[in-house]
């Protein structure tokens, strides 16, 4: 089941952009204070490092993503949701744009 | 005035992108109905063609555009809007990226 909208919340017009453009995302807040963001990574391979717990929860394309301290790399598409720890890191490889909302926390 | 946040909206999880990633945007609809998107151009210089009428508010960084049918760019950054025709086209580049909510018709 894939998440195609979100109702109700504030959208932060300015967008945050990484890599030079690799991973374009936007942030959100909903009525309760809770902030996601909804975002793309074009094809490269990229690491990114957490502050704060992240869910990345794939919504089109997909990625193959490599936590910090494993060998592995997994494939995660849209409906499918992944885990990385706060204050860590992450590899991820993408052939095809990758869309997700990151849920923090 | 900038405006850096629009409140109630529907957000479209999944972005536009366009120009193999030059401009990303995601789309979001108003609780009557009415659709805009937030988006971001990065460096280049891109010709885009409009179907209804558009109003491109820039929210961040800058730009310059051309309307199809003049020979004059212009300048138009963070606070400032400019209006493109519908069934036109228009020319922009940019070297910082320009941050923008796009109104339609």
């Amino acid at each position: 089941m894939t998440t195609e909208k979100i109702d109700g919340v504030s959208v932060t017009t300015k967008a945050s952009v990484y890599f030079d453009g690799k991973c374009v995302s936007h942030g959100i807040t909903f009525p309760d204070g809770t902030k996601k963001s909804v975002g793309v990574i074009l094809p490269a391979t990229l690491t990114f490092n957490t502050g704060a717990p992240e869910i990345m929860e794939g919504v089109g394309g997909s990625c193959e993503y490599k936590l910090d301290g494993t060998d592995t790399w997994v494939k995660s598409g849209a409906g499918e949701q992944f885990s990385v720890p706060g204050n860590s890191k992450f590899d991820i490889r993408v052939t095809e744009a990758y869309h997700y909302i990151c849920h923090f926390g």
